[in-house]
């Protein structure tokens, strides 16, 4: 008998990544932009369940990471992220029409669940996650134990308000955490400096127009040592800090990962998050700090993790599904 | 041999609570000022361990509730409202003048041990403590343990930051949760509704003076029905609600107590807090809501945990400790 195989998908805010784990082999990997709406996401994702066939052959079992409030029957009922996404049963959906098992989980969850397993996380008993992109993710594992929460929507640290009279958040409050916090958030910073004319090193990179700038040019001008953009920068790490306090004084970790889209450029953001924390955090000489550090398994953390859980629930099942 | 009797101390930021329980009878009660600074603290808690002898009898154990962190050495590394309290040996200190077996636990983690044994709580696998007091305590069961995260401190959610450019916090921070969402919050918005003109009847009922103004002044007012009085309570049921929702993002807990000194407005507060919860927790049609409920132990609950974490981990040894 060959060796099985599992895909992994994660859906984000912005695109959607596949791999295919063989033993502990990754033997393809596929990704496509997310489509809008409902439909167009189940028939997308169809599309690249089709992609991963064509590369790995047959599959046993489908394993999703979902953004948002997915609940224990694989069912998303609302992301913020998702446009026109509610109540959709998404496992159910993806069973019947490619013939696999399929678990459908939290993005963050099947993403901490791999970090646990084979990546940064391993042997840590108190472990948040926080996945900064489109918006921001997140996973616990406290007491030893990956937790979902009473309905599975545990870990949704980016809806975290952390400023009332913030800028309105997608979903409908002002000032959550990922407004501030996220590769949106980095690239809204980026802007607001732009426009108010403290960044001339950014607007260059952006090709002189201040609307136009993204993330990538902040960063790309704070990497040539650009003092402006380090500026952004580092209110930026302000902003993560305050929000990895917040989730410290509630669930106490020993460590603390960083994943998501922005996980890229680790070498120029974890140094600073980690001095903002200690400025913000409460009584720094008086307990043990966590570790802040890269989620290990970069951007297919999701996807991997979606396999892991996959091959846990479905590993028994033949492949008729 | 005769029933064993078992100490329990909450220390709060204004008061200290000390029961003596048997079997399943509180025997012994009494209460004094919390002191200020470490030494008068740990001389306080020796009195207050005498008197309860004094009423109770010999006791087998005492187990003590501190606010802030505390590890699990029953070291007090810091707390925010215990001026003067910074890398205190509580335990020690206690066992070894009391000649008792002694444990000393965060106040919050007590208070959720009773209401989940005992109280509110019971049966519930997902959990959120919240007690509105001079600070905000908190507590997490989750996935049916009781979480004390990797040193102890899990459970601080009052000192989350709500508002960067909020008032200043104790902690040394600016616009944590407390600042808003706890007794003294809840003081300190009827002082700003006072000194607004916008509390007429609140500062009737502080005699006149809008700087005398303390939250009894204001659910008086409220509870007479007085409009502008109201309008004050539902500001803080907002605040409290988006802390409850921050925590709802991180936790999914199935229910919410609230605990504290505050509890005993609870008729007055439940209805405003739920209704603002609703109101803020992202796609709340879409998903189960937490039951959201006052704590049944009132504020005895602290004490009586301590008694029962003091019974679990020292019932087993003898009188000489």
């Amino acid at each position: 008998m060959s060796e099985r195989r599992f895909a992994g998908i994660d859906i984000g805010g912005t695109k959607m990544l596949g791999v295919v784990v063989a033993g502990s082999d990754v033997v393809a990997e596929a990704r496509v932009p997310t489509p809008k709406g409902a439909d167009a996401l189940v028939a997308g994702l169809l599309g690249l369940v089709d992609t991963l066939r064509a590369e790995a052959g047959d599959l046993d079992a489908l394993g999703v990471g979902a953004p948002g409030l997915v609940d224990r029957d694989g069912v998303v009922h609302a992301a913020p992220n998702l446009v026109g996404v509610r109540a959709l049963p998404l496992r159910s959906a993806l069973a019947e029409r490619t013939g696999l098992a399929v678990t459908v989980d939290n993005d963050a969850t099947g993403a901490l669940e791999a970090e646990w397993r084979m990546g940064a996380a391993r042997g840590c008993d108190d472990v948040v996650l926080a996945t900064l992109g489109t918006g921001i993710g997140g996973a616990l594992v406290s007491g030893g134990i990956l937790q979902r929460g009473a309905n599975g929507f545990a870990g949704e640290p980016g809806h975290m308000v952390v400023h009332p009279e913030g800028p309105p958040c997608v979903c409908g409050r002002r000032g959550c955490w990922e407004r501030y916090a996220s590769g949106s958030g980095l690239a809204r910073l980026a802007r607001d400096a732009a426009l108010g004319g403290r960044a001339g090193a950014i607007v260059e990179q952006a090709g002189g127009d201040p609307e136009a700038v993204r993330g990538e040019h902040l960063t790309a001008a704070a990497r040539a040592g650009d003092a402006e953009a380090l500026a952004v920068l580092d209110e930026f790490a302000w902003w993560v800090a305050l929000g990895l306090v917040n989730l410290t004084n509630l669930v106490d970790p020993a460590l603390i990962l960083i994943g998501g889209g922005l996980v890229v450029e680790a070498d120029l953001l974890m140094e600073p998050i980690r001095a903002r924390y200690r400025e913000l955090i409460y009584a720094p000489a008086f307990r043990p700090l966590p570790d802040i550090v890269p989620a290990a398994l970069g951007e297919r953390a999701g996807a991997l993790g979606a396999a892991l859980i996959a091959q846990d629930r479905c590993g028994e099942t033949d492949r008729t599904g």
